[in-house]
C-alpha cells in the first residue's frame, strides 16, 4: 500500500497529449486553447472617439478659439472624415474614427450647439477622449497564450481577431463503467437488496463540467463478460473510469481482468480514507489509462477530484489548482491514512474557512450535497486544530 | 443619473418567475432544482456490509467463539441470506445485505480461511463494519431542497432516488443584440474603420455558463429597422440584452425606440465607471426586461456581471454571491462615480488578495483575459488602501 503523495505522483506520470481539433468559436467556451492568438491589427485599429461630441484640432485651443462651425459628422462605421479648417469642428460619435487633422474630442455635455456652431462650455485638453490607435496592443502582440482556458472574455478576444473557428486541445475520450450486481438503472424501482446506479451518473456530470461527454456503461459481476467488454472499451477510449470492483470481495474481478488484458497495474490500494482500494493502471500499447475507484459514492467522488482531475489538467498542460483554506474544526488523523474530509467553505472577510460537514462514512451519498470540496489531511501525531492552513480540493 | 446602489436595487425590482420544466437527469446538471427531493427509502436501504469478509452473530463473540464454519455467501445484489447457527458464519461482500441473524462483519484481513472454516485473528466488536439501514437518512427526509443548484453530487443523489427526469426552473429566453454600423461578423475582414462583433459573442459565452443558449442578432443603426426588429424580439424573448446604442450620439436610437415600443425606462445612466450610459427598462405587458449596455467591451462585460447575473439569480430564487477580497493596491475613487476595477485574485495562505490588472480604459478588451473579476469601489474621500476588504464580483 502506497501513500497519497506517491499515488498522486504515479498518476501524473501517465499523462498524455490527446492532440488538437478545430471547433466553432462558441463551442470553444470552456476548452483549452491550442494556438497562440495574436493581434491581427492594432487595438484600437484607429484613433477612436470615446465620447459623443465634437472633434477639433488642438491648434484652435492654443489660439483660444471657443466657437466652431460644424463641418460635418463622423459616426462609427464611417470611413475617416477630414477636418478642413481648424476654426471648424466635426461632430463625432463614440466608436468613430477621429477625423484627419483633428486630435481632440469634446463631449456634448461640455458644449452647446446652436445654429450650426458648437461653443465650448469649459476648457478642453489636447488629445482628450481619444482611444489612441495601438494603445491597448499593437499588431502582432500575443493576446492569448497557448493553453489558456477559454471563457467569455477570451471568446470576445477571439471574436475581435476573427477566429470564427478555434484550435483547441482535444479532450480524452472517457468511458465510465459501473460494476456490481446490486445496481439497477435510475428509472427502475429497486428490490430491497438493490440500489440505483448513481456513481456513474455523478461522474458523467462531473466530466461535463470539463467539457467531456463520457460514454457510460454498466457491467454485471461476470468475469467473462467484464473481460470481453473491457477489452473493447480499452481499445476505444483513452480513459476508463470504473466504479466498484476493486476491493477484496469474491466478485471483484477487475484487477485480475485488467492484467489479463495487458493493463499494467501502477498501484492498488492507497493509504487514504475514503478510497483505500483505488486501483490505477495503464495499457502501454493502447495508451489507455484506467482509474478504478472503489464503489462507495464518497470514495468515487473524492478519488475523481483528487486524482483524475489533476491527471486531466496535467495532460492538457494547464495548471493544477492548489488552494489552501483555514480549517474550522479539530481532527486527529492517525497514521498511516491520509484523510480527505468533506468540507463546506465560507469566505469570512476575505479568508476562506473550511468546516467539516456532518457525514456518515464513505457510503453516505447525501453528505456530498452539503460540501463544496475536500480538505486533504496527511496523517501526523499532532491533531489538526482550528485556524490551521490545509490543502483544499474544490468539487 | 442614479448611483450604483439605486440602479442595482431597481434592477432587482423587476425579477420574474419563468416557470418550471422537466428535463432528463444529466441535462439538469448546472440547472436550478424546482422540486423538493425526498429519500424514497432509507439510506442505506438495508444493513449493508462495508467490508469483504465474514458476517457472524455477536452472540458468538460473547461466548468467546473464534472459529466459524462457513455456511454460505452473500454478495451485493443478492437477496438477504440467513445465518442458521451462531457457530457459523456467512461470507459477505461489500454492499451485500447483512444476513438475517448476523450483526457483525469481520474483514478478510482479520481472519484466516481454511477447510471451510474462518478463524478470527483479532478481537471483533459487535456491530462493526455494518452501514446500518437508515443511518444516513430515513425515508421521507429532504435530500435536496427546492432551488438547489444541481451539480455532480446532486446528480448522484437524484439518480439514487430514481429521478431519471428532474423538474428544474425554466431559464429566461434571452436575446443578445449588438448594434453599430462599425461592426462586422467575426469571419469577415474588417475595413480600416470597422471592427469585428465581439461583445455579443462574449455575452453568449457568459450565458452558456448559466445554461442559457441565447439567440444573437446584429442590427444596423437604422431607426426604422431597429424598431421593427426590437418589436419582434420583445414579444419573443423574456430578456433583451443590447450592447451599444445608449450613449448620447446621433445614432443612439435605442432609448427613443424603446419608449415607442412601450418599454418603460426604469433608469438611464448610472454614476459608475465603466458603464455610465447603462439603460434599463421593462415592457410591463409583455414582462420583457431590457438591459441596454454601453458598447465598450469592458462596460458590457462589467454591467452583465454587476446587474444581469444578480437579476438572473434573484429570478431563480437562488442566493446572489457576496464575496469580499483584500485589496492589493491603492486607488482614489472620487465622487460621484462607483468604480468597477478589473482584478486578478490570488489565494495566499487562505486569504483572497485582489490586484488591479493593467488596463487601458473601457475599450480595452484584451485586459479582460488578465482579470478574474471586478472589485466594486464606491466613491469616497479617502483613498482605498492595500489590505482593505472590498466587494468582489467574479467573472
Amino acid at each position: 500500500m502506497i501513500n497519497y503523495d506517491e499515488a498522486y505522483a504515479n498518476v501524473l506520470r501517465y499523462t498524455f497529449d490527446f492532440g488538437v481539433e478545430t471547433v466553432a468559436l462558441l463551442e470553444s467556451n470552456g476548452r483549452i486553447l491550442a494556438e497562440e492568438v495574436l493581434a491581427d491589427r492594432d487595438f484600437p485599429p484607429f484613433d477612436r472617439a470615446t465620447k459623443d461630441g465634437i472633434a477639433i484640432d488642438s491648434k484652435a485651443l492654443e489660439k483660444g478659439l471657443e466657437r466652431f462651425k460644424i463641418e460635418g459628422l463622423a459616426s462609427a462605421g464611417m470611413g475617416q472624415q477630414q477636418l478642413h479648417d481648424f476654426h471648424h469642428c466635426i461632430e463625432v460619435m463614440t466608436g468613430a474614427i477621429v477625423p484627419e487633422n483633428a486630435d481632440t474630442v469634446i463631449m456634448y455635455e461640455h458644449v452647446t450647439i446652436a445654429d450650426g456652431y458648437a461653443t465650448l462650455l469649459q476648457e478642453a485638453r489636447k488629445g482628450q477622449d481619444i482611444h489612441v490607435q495601438g494603445s491597448d496592443v499593437v499588431l502582432g502582440t500575443v493576446l492569448l497564450p497557448r493553453n489558456s482556458r477559454i471563457g467569455p472574455a477570451e471568446i470576445g478576444i477571439l471574436a475581435s481577431v476573427g477566429k470564427s473557428e478555434v484550435q483547441v486541445r482535444k479532450m480524452p475520450k472517457v468511458c465510465v463503467v459501473s460494476t456490481g450486481n446490486e445496481l439497477v438503472a435510475v428509472a427502475e424501482t429497486p428490490l430491497p437488496h438493490q440500489i440505483r446506479r448513481s456513481n456513474a451518473l455523478s461522474l458523467c456530470a462531473a466530466l461535463q463540467k470539463e467539457k467531456i461527454e463520457a460514454f457510460s456503461i454498466h457491467l454485471k459481476d461476470d468475469k467473462a463478460s467484464i473481460k470481453k467488454e473491457l477489452d473493447h472499451l480499452l481499445k476505444t477510449y483513452d480513459v476508463v473510469l470504473l466504479s466498484g470492483g476493486v476491493s477484496k470481495g469474491k466478485f471483484d474481478f477487475i484487477p485480475e481482468v485488467m492484467e489479463s488484458l495487458a493493463v499494467q497495474k501502477v498501484f492498488h490500494r492507497v493509504a487514504q480514507k475514503p478510497g483505500k482500494p483505488f486501483w490505477f493502471g495503464i495499457q502501454p500499447e493502447l495508451k489507455t489509462v484506467v482509474f478504478s475507484f472503489p464503489g462507495n459514492p464518497v470514495s468515487t467522488f473524492a478519488n475523481y477530484h483528487v486524482y483524475f482531475l489533476p491527471w486531466l489538467y496535467r495532460s492538457m498542460d494547464i495548471e493544477i489548482p492548489k488552494t489552501e483554506v483555514v480549517f474550522d474544526g479539530t481532527l486527529q488523523v492517525h497514521p498511516p491514512l491520509t484523510r480527505f474530509v468533506q468540507v463546506s467553505t465560507e469566505n469570512k472577510k476575505g479568508v476562506l474557512w473550511a468546516s467539516p460537514v456532518r457525514e456518515n462514512g464513505s457510503g453516505d451519498l447525501t453528505s456530498l450535497a452539503l460540501s463544496d470540496g475536500f480538505i486533504c489531511l496527511r496523517p501526523r501525531d499532532k491533531a489538526y486544530e482550528k485556524g490551521e492552513l490545509v490543502p483544499y480540493i474544490s468539487t
